[in-house]
């Protein structure tokens, strides 16, 4: 059994208190210094509610310190010397919080052994306890980056405690993180919001561009809706890391850019297979990574729809892998792309023939 | 009642004749050198196979040509002087297609009157007449691009004849159309595939990288298993105005990224604030521009869960505007993320609630 104690009970801190309700079967202490935020959490039983932080962490044995980059030093300083238990944040960079907290303990390093820091790579664009959920950490990636001075049993420690939360502990280094999460995180999100820009301006002029903007367009501008506020903070914590990641990018780009202007097709082909095996390797799951079809099934715009589709496949026991929905520029109709296993191809589009409904391979 | 004829009987012209024989009830005659491929389509009913180009198009009132777009003049000169009808293309580039097709009829120019380009922007990884579907024009956006000598009834007719096939045209100029799929369609995909290989090349020596890469990275690098062979073509057909748009588009990410790294707090929350309205001003469907809810529900991986979440809310009569689902990097359970209308959102998360799904409003 594991008691724990969260500080900071907003959607990550309060997510973690509901799993580790859910999952470890010991106490979830919380403290937040906003009443309000603390009172919530408590209200939908995610922690007991404590007066401060040193009632929160006294007899636990992981600290979860759950509060914004810039705060997480000094309260992860204060919860070392408060508890005897090990310590992990949830901040979305860490080798700025690493250093953070190592001066912060200043020459009390001896309680650097009992911190590890630590990044669950899930998230909402809503925030506060309200939106938070047990479900949220289900199966996301949870990096724990140990510094030198951590003790190895400290990282073992939250490697159970983060599976038995839901989520799957990585491993990795601190600058390691950084430069990953830049490449993979931060890079897309400017490479989204980026060409959502360019193509707006684009369409100042022509009012026609946007219509024509199809599911490539949406799917690539997706992640420019999400929150200034917060990519504002993680852009500036990670800036160190996201300059060289950005150059990568800009190679990458003005290196096909330059095939396609030269008209070298076979150039430009041998890029688009490595990156077309290299995305199928990724695949909608990596439980998946072979052997998946792609069904394209036209779907009217009206209430029940995809589920008949999706009631068509689970009468039969089909597994639907992944799912998309499709919509065209302006029509009233579009389709629905379902993934399913490579086995149950033809199964599933005789299913969905049964319903009427007359389904295209794609891939 | 309009009789047409399709010259090219692929996945295109198959499936414009599988959406005539449905929408406009006249005879729909086809031609294709490849005798496989137009038995096939023939085999599919989607067309009436006959021995010529000419015998296709003689009394047609609307031709279709349905090639690859280096053979579209000189087959699209042909059908010209074979028939009295109006013909059109389906080329996915257009200035080029327009000055090809002036070049072939040379002297005749009155024949011009009856041409008028066209691109129905829908297609498939797969290809060939066994892939087509009427389905795959349902909503699409059609573009016909008239030139100075097209008569304005050739383009009033082919605008009625694309709403019986079920898709929706947008009339523009040839070299505007252009320049707006290089916009939304060409740069999306090179910077979805740029992005892929700048990854990969960096797993190389980060083999946990692709671990961490999550739902944003995901969406931006699914374009990147699109087909080598079609987009080697599409964008050397367009290459005069990609490189414009990529030039756009750089511009942008390095504004952005000179913004982080001066650590510009106000100048980036202003960009990320501009795109995120400019992307929900584009929305899920044009129809749903304002009012949407996102709503995560976590999600076991097996047959039926999908089918009880959407089938939640079928029995409710609500509408589910978008669906998608979210898999961890490693994990057996990920969520799935349902937009719904505004009004819906809170009856939505109560007949889920009843099917014991537990949703957390994202947005």
């Amino acid at each position: 059994m594991t008691d724990v104690a969260v500080i900071g009970t907003g959607l990550v801190g309060t997510s973690i208190g509901l799993a580790a309700r859910r999952g470890l079967g010991g106490a979830v202490w919380g403290y937040d210094p906003d009443d309000a935020a603390l009172r919530a959490a408590a209200g939908r039983e995610a922690v007991e509610a404590t007066a401060s932080l040193e009632a929160a962490v006294r007899a636990a044995d992981v600290v979860f310190v759950c509060v914004p980059v810039s705060a997480i030093a000094a309260v992860a300083g204060a919860a070392l010397r408060a508890s005897e238990g090990a310590v992990t944040d949830a901040g979305s960079v860490k080798g700025e919080v690493m250093r953070g907290v190592q001066t912060e303990v200043g020459s009390d390093r001896g309680l650097l052994a009992r911190f590890v820091g630590g990044h669950p790579m899930t998230g909402s664009e809503r925030s506060g306890p309200g939106a938070a959920s047990a479900g949220l950490l289900d199966g996301a990636a949870w990096a724990l980056t140990p510094a030198e001075d951590t003790d190895p049993s400290t990282t073992d420690l939250l490697e159970e405690t983060v599976v038995a939360l839901g989520a799957t502990p990585v491993r990795l280094d601190p600058d390691r993180h950084d430069a990953i999460v830049a490449m993979v995180s931060h890079l897309p999100q400017l490479a989204s919001t980026a060409l959502m820009r360019a193509a707006a301006e684009k369409a100042t002029g022509d009012p026609e561009l946007l219509l024509l903007a199809a599911g490539g367009f949406r799917d690539l501008t997706r992640l420019a809706a999400s929150s200034p506020e917060l990519w504002v903070d993680i852009l500036l914590a990670n800036r160190a890391l996201l300059g060289p990641a950005l150059e990568d990018y800009v190679a990458e780009l003005r290196r096909l850019a330059s095939l396609v202007e030269r008209g070298d097709a076979d150039g430009i082909r041998e890029v688009f297979r490595t990156a077309k095996r290299e995305r199928l390797a990724l695949a909608a799951k990596p439980q998946a990574r072979v052997g998946v079809a792609i069904l394209a099934v036209p779907i009217p715009d009206r209430p029940g729809a995809l589920a008949e589709i999706t009631s068509a496949l689970a009468e039969r026991g089909l597994n639907i892998e992944d799912i998309e929905m499709v919509h065209s520029a302006e029509g009233r109709r579009g389709a629905v792309h379902v993934t399913v296993g490579e086995a149950d191809a033809d199964e599933a589009t005789e299913a969905l023939a049964e319903h009427g409904h007359d389904a295209v391979r794609l891939a």
